[in-house]
């Protein structure tokens, strides 16, 4: 055995996530790591909390990033506020409906299913009927951009639905957060989850998470321990109080903090609203190109998410051939088919830093190139 | 609110973690983002793997870094092996013994505790008379390096007695992987976890793990589901097998793992065994300097851990002074004491890249000085 230094390629990241991350963000990263409880490392989460604050659109006191990939943030939200009494309305249309099932039935808590169309937003209609048949429902979870199928929800709407029904809200905005408008405070998301590496372009491995005051308040009155001491947010809570009485909960990954802090001030630097418009704009020139190379998208055009396009692999197409030309030949990564989708279609990511000309026209140019390959 | 970039200063890391991370690694930290599904990452996954089995000397196939800090891999240890049905004989010395009793108790599994001298290692006698006393137990769990005080307990000697009692064996090694002789395999050590930011000097946020093949067997003939999705090793498993056949779980954080991979390179490098005693030599000069300064260990010479040194605060000196003094002065960081010992002790670690004579020669004059202020 003998093994080197790694060290990788620069690719361009044009799949589902990881993101192009800038060389702004790795610079910050590789800063001298300084200690969790350092004072001037607590100050620095502080800014993240606020960072985090504008970037969700919310004065939640509990806006945190969680030392953890999404999918720790999405079964931190599920663990933290529900209890095996309780009854939780879920709308699938993708893997990561499926997946907040799972988290639902593995706290034993009864799940009602919404079950939606792959490659389609989320009805409405759909939940609200379930909501009149199933009154007892004190949760309603949904995905806000699914990464599975590249379909935007309509949170808003959603929401209000829910809030009609007295229902708290848990929404998972791994792909969607910097990408597309979302609006936790206005729309009355009590929790919600994403990820650094989707559209904040920041290192894969954290998850920011943010409660509203209600599902804080159902959080301190639980009468039963959360299952998991790891994502117990009550002792999180105090981790991240930051009011001089921050109390050791674990070691916070100090160097990804940092790349997160430099990610969120660029976010907003630029303007959370034109973050949103650029992410707009590079997907209708990604649209114009792949429709010239006679590309067509899967989901329906008012419900396309900008920022992960997701296409039906052209007739008589290798899928596996073609990406992997693609990585080895332009070291570009476009994103395979997941779960129903799987060998049936790509997943082309626009997110954060990723959403800039040069790399939609890499991507064009190259795909063309691909598919004319014998 | 006006956030500038966050630029630390150069700290010296003596505390109890994160410790000193050398610039090759955190050179290696900040290299260009690749996919987690690249066929170059899963390749260095493998690599992970394969150094991770050389440092916790095992042949474990399960040896992974989960994507999340120690005390997750504790819980996944927990979660993984323990159903609610089973006994479990937890050693407590210190905070992170208490840690996993909490854990325990969280699974509604039957804790025993042996309990301990805070500061001392674990009786070995005491053990096996609770094991007598406790035929139904099926696990024994115990903190090799107990972190809140400073004080080693011999694995070897304690794995050996449980395996009398036909026990699997749950050892926490998050501060003596790298530092001080640690043998998995020949210890018969079933579940192990340990913490990216203390003897193997990367960036904190990861902690490698490993299973024994009958732990493995445990976990693959649960009759209930894991009550943690994102801690589930068995469908972690699937995520790191990297057999080509590799599922998609949660999105690794890439550039952490760059680092590990770095960080178990330069131990590989310097040979395990050459670790150790450096550890050694290093703890012996600091002993040295710190008599000099008529500062007192707590733990008894041959239960010392070399990588943490925890020693009484001298009488009259006003603790938070001196340390903030350090920082200010020296940008040293030494490490507050914890529960009991929080005001009484002082933890000077020694791990990983911070093992060095330059910085036992800082830690023993900025020490002086700082003692020596009004």
């Amino acid at each position: 055995m003998s093994i080197q230094s790694f060290i990788p390629p620069q690719r361009t990241l044009m799949g589902p996530g990881p993101s192009d991350v800038s060389p702004q963000v790795l610079s910050a990263l590789s800063r001298p790591t300084i200690g969790h409880l350092d004072p001037l490392f607590v100050g620095m989460m502080d800014e993240v909390k606020s960072l985090l604050q504008y970037a969700f659109q919310t004065e939640n006191e509990f806006t945190i990033a969680l030392s953890a990939p999404g999918s720790a943030g999405m079964e931190a939200c599920f663990v933290n506020l529900v209890t095996s009494n309780d009854t939780v309305v879920v709308c699938r249309n993708g893997v990561f409906g499926a997946r907040m099932i799972e988290n639902v039935k593995r706290i034993g808590a009864k799940v009602v299913v919404v079950d939606g169309t792959w490659g389609r937003a989320v009805d409405p209609q759909m939940l609200e009927e379930c909501l009149q048949q199933y009154p007892q429902a004190k949760f309603v979870a949904f995905v806000h951009a699914e990464t599975s199928t590249g379909a935007l929800s309509d949170a808003k709407t959603l929401c209000e639905i829910a809030k009609k029904y007295d229902c708290l809200t848990i929404v998972d905005a791994v792909t969607s957060l910097g990408g597309v408008e979302l609006r936790v405070d206005d729309w009355g998301i009590d929790a919600v989850y994403s990820g650094s590496q989707k559209c904040l372009s920041c290192v894969p491995g954290l998850s920011p998470v943010s409660f509203s005051e209600q599902a804080v308040e159902v959080i301190k009155s639980r009468k039963t321990p959360v299952p998991s001491w790891f994502l117990d947010q009550s002792l999180v809570m105090e981790y991240w109080s930051g009011q001089g009485k921050r109390s050791y909960h674990h070691t916070a990954p100090v160097n990804s903090l940092y790349a997160l802090h430099e990610s969120l001030l660029m976010l907003k630097s630029e303007g959370l609203e034109n973050s949103w418009v650029r992410h707009q704009l590079q997907h209708q020139k990604l649209a114009v190109g792949l429709n010239e190379l006679g590309i067509n998208f899967i989901v329906p055009e008012n419900e396309r998410l900008p920022q992960l396009n997701t296409v039906a692999i052209p007739q008589g197409i290798d899928d596996v051939k073609v990406r992997q030309y693609l990585l080895q030949e332009y070291n570009l990564e476009i994103g395979a088919g997941l779960g129903q989708f799987s060998g049936e279609a790509w997943r082309i990511g626009l997110m954060g830093y990723a959403a800039r000309s040069e790399n939609v026209a890499l991507c064009i140019a190259a795909l063309k190139d691909a598919l004319a390959q014998k």
